[in-house]
């Protein structure tokens, strides 16, 4: 398999969510013209991304949505089970422990932790909220990839270097601050905020045109 | 101004967020190269988006901070303070009514809805729970341009056209469903598990490299 850029990687889990719509809708066949529509990216580019793994598109057929589906998981990596933590029990760490969506994609929360007594011991969407300082003792049983940080920036450095020691491989953070990546584990690093400044760009852009015209 | 490119303004908060810190920090000028090694995007580029709404570098000086970050606040509207609204206020409405950096850039939250009984009347934040039988009067009072919606997937699309009549002009969606814009209102999807699907993806990438090394 050759290299996919970093860019392609951003769209597929796009292209993945639409194609799992239209899965459960029981479309057999879509072109990269009605993808294009739906997704707003140009046919081409589409046609362009998807010949990056593989031409599965066929003229005058267009793409079976079952395989590209299952063709783009793999790629994702959404076929293998990982087993995730998230450390930080609060609104956020919930919010992320109650969404369905993560156990259908392959990622099975295991277990939260937090330092706050009051919620230590109480059962979250099934795990319960352990002390922090059981991290490494479950680590070590348990063996989970994923590490979900919703911690205040100030704690995250020391705990995303303790989590690479104890095996952790990928790390979802949203502490608000760019984390480095510690040696031998990957971090995506979710700044919510970034889309809330591009929408408000977008009402100021809106305002001076309406202005102007 | 000319306009700018989707991509660009994509990557300016991150400039924006990064530029806060330095300007926190007492950094006077920062070169592209160093912001290059800082963001992971190559110098030209850096120069490339930078030079979309004028130079405000200087060859062998490089960046003055404090007015990068104040032009690209502008640009991204973060001058203007908009008022905001949460719907659905269940754990993730209430981490984001939480999170103190919307204040600081300027979005102001307002109210929060949503049809719980038992949440209702409580304090998030500073405001108060209201329920969505009052959105409208409160809307027409308030004149909020800006609301959140953390609901479920069926509830959205319904409140988005109601909102759209109600004088709101971008809606922050994480209803984890692709919500098409009403006529005259800016949407933001955010779909909080593509960047767990990327993370995946590195992960097994990593593996296969691993196991082919």
């Amino acid at each position: 398999m050759k290299k996919i850029s970093k860019m392609v990687i951003r769209r597929l889990p796009r292209y993945y969510r639409y194609l799992s719509d239209l899965k459960a809708e029981g479309v057999e066949r879509i072109s990269s013209t009605e993808l294009s529509q739906r997704l707003k990216i140009t046919a081409s580019q589409i046609r362009q991304d998807l010949n990056c793994f593989g031409g599965f598109g066929q003229q005058g057929y267009g793409y079976n949505v079952v395989q590209l589906h299952e063709a783009i998981g793999e790629i994702l990596g959404l076929s293998a089970q990982y087993k995730m933590i998230i450390i930080g029990a609060g609104n956020l760490g919930h919010a992320l422990a109650n969404y369905a969506g993560f156990a259908r994609r392959g990622f099975r929360l295991v277990a939260m932790f937090d330092v706050n007594p009051d919620i230590i011991g109480t059962r979250i969407h099934d795990v319960t909220v352990l002390h922090v300082d059981e991290l490494e003792a479950f680590c070590k049983a348990e063996k989970p990839e994923i590490a979900v940080l919703t911690l205040t920036k100030p704690a995250a450095p020391a705990i995303a270097e303790k989590l690479a020691t104890l095996g952790i491989r990928g790390i979802w953070n949203f502490s608000y601050m760019e984390l480095v990546a510690p040696p031998g584990v990957v971090v995506e690093n979710v700044h919510l905020s970034d889309s809330l400044m591009t929408l408000s760009h977008h009402i100021t852009d809106a305002t001076y045109e309406k202005k102007e015209s």
